[in-house]
């Protein structure tokens, strides 16, 4: 039987978690807080991350990192981009030495611009065969209810990325199996700030067609970054580029979209953040190491750099909205 | 001055003739019915077909073809897929021998199974170059409030091009021009057989991710379709593939996304014709000959074929759906 240890208890490791058990695979949870911990472990319950879900049977759960690590097959990091390094520090020692890391955080870290798998690769010093990073249309809370779900696997290693798939698929959850790492995390990574300029349309009061015109636009920027660090263009057509891009940009359910809204409706970003428990949205963070990135090796993202100017230099939104859609008339 | 015919006027032919006039053409419609040229050119309203949408001043309209045709520079083709067949033959001795004639029909003809710029080459007897098609996330109801839009115009002939381009130009309306007629005519005829469905999904009650997962897919098997036919990928990553799929399937403006929920709901075609006002989504009957098209190139599309089983071999939507989602797990 497969043994996996899921590293973190928000509301995506939680819900991700019931899949693997669900596929039949041993699973003990580590939760920051300890009283996460025992409500997952008693009650099967998360209340903070995924209210009114029913957790299956026989899924552990602990505040010990080191208890929930050992034996594992599977190491599933799912903490914040940003805090992966400084939780991998404290993790490592304990990580079990032949085990697969796969990464469901988002993100370009801020400061080394390095994605996510470059950072387990750093911190931990795992090869790049043991690294994997799991990436789709995947909104937690319909995982949680059971929803029919699409995602991608992505490891250098397909015997890897194949253990990884049979560990989490069930009649409700399809992972598919991919080689490109890169790709999956790009489209993860841009994706979050694009689908806060898609909210920020919407919450300034823009229809549809401007909407489905931002995601061609994101998506044509998020494959332009991608080809330049080494992606497959294929990868961003697919569910872990096209498919994550549209839920998050679509979804009432996505916390980037929502927030963006709400900057779209004036609310400045303190305001938007406190109106959302203290959160500032995953691109909040990310538009600025992404937009550096993406500099960095001369492509340009104007969606991007769109977004950054309202989160980061005060720009209204009204105002770089009209900068966007207003460009001159040229061949697509 | 140029000077444009819009022959056609449902929604979509009316709010492309205001964008048009907007954009300083001299524009006259012809309508079908003469009580719609008549409101029209009288009282600047199509109450009909676009309700509530005061048109703009200058705009001519005659239930005359002639008329409208008479020294026309662009010829804007705005009628259903499965008519232009019959009205260009009963327009073509009056269709001006230089003009540009701009298709905004959408769909794979029955019987013959051409694209509508073949439609329009065989039946006037037109060269390529002087055939254009638009195409576009470009919901009607949108454009005529002055949403922000942007859109595709496709030429093989690039001066013909910018010069539609020009004529409809306006601060809300951002045509982009292409010279891949075959991309943009495969976009616009498989999305709305992707956007039944999604909606026949989302009737059922499945989410977002489900939803995802489903335009991705079908992105990926209208490019395998218009790589076929010798589109060019990148205009189906663009605007007139992922921009026009994304808007179709998303929003409830869009025709073909609300039948397929009926049909989700468990409404059978009939009740779901009735529901519409006797109006039959496009994509129930291009989906045959879509996927006959389709299957003459040996080109897999399954979902075209699902949408293909509910609307016209009486399978349930539920079983599709499951035969659809449950497939067995694979490479991506």
């Amino acid at each position: 039987m497969v043994k996996a240890a899921v590293m973190g208890a928000g509301s995506f490791g939680t819900a991700y978690a019931k899949v693997l058990r669900d596929a039949g695979t041993e699973v003990t949870m580590w939760a920051r807080r300890s009283d996460v911990a025992e409500s997952i472990a008693e009650r099967r319950v998360n209340p903070d991350y995924l209210p009114g879900v029913r957790l299956p049977e026989g899924l552990h759960a602990t505040h010990d990192h080191a208890e929930a690590l050992g034996g594992a097959d599977v190491v599933v990091l799912a903490v914040p981009s940003q805090s992966l390094r400084g939780n991998l520090g404290a993790w490592s020692g304990d990580l079990p030495p032949s085990a697969t890391l796969l990464s469901l955080a988002k993100g370009v870290e801020v400061g080394t611009l390095m994605r996510m798998s470059q950072v387990i690769a750093e911190v931990t010093g795992a090869e790049a065969d043991r690294i994997a990073v799991l990436s789709g249309p995947n909104l937690a809370k319909e995982i949680a209810v059971e929803q029919p779900t699409a995602t991608v696997i992505a490891c250098p290693d397909s015997v890897r990325a194949v253990a990884v798939q049979r560990a989490c698929a069930t009649g409700y959850f399809r992972p598919y199996t991919n080689t490109d790492v890169i790709g999956c995390e790009v489209g993860g990574a841009c994706k979050n700030v694009i689908a806060l300029c898609s909210g920020m349309a919407a919450g300034i009061g823009l229809g549809e067609n401007t909407s489905a015109a931002i995601i061609t636009r994101g998506l044509a920027e998020m494959t332009r970054l991608g080809v330049a660090l080494g992606a497959r263009p294929k990868t961003l057509a697919g569910l872990a580029g096209v498919g994550d891009l549209v839920a998050t940009c679509v979804s009432p359910l996505s916390r980037n979209r929502s927030f963006g809204e709400r900057l779209g409706r004036g609310e400045t970003l303190e305001q938007a953040q406190q109106a959302t428990h203290g959160q500032v949205a995953e691109g909040v963070k990310s538009c600025s190491s992404i937009l550096e990135l993406a500099r960095s090796y001369g492509v340009e993202m104007p969606l991007t750099e769109a977004v950054h100017s309202v989160c980061h230099e005060q720009m209204p939104v009204a105002q770089v909205l009209v900068q966007l859609l207003g460009r001159r008339i040229k061949p697509e």
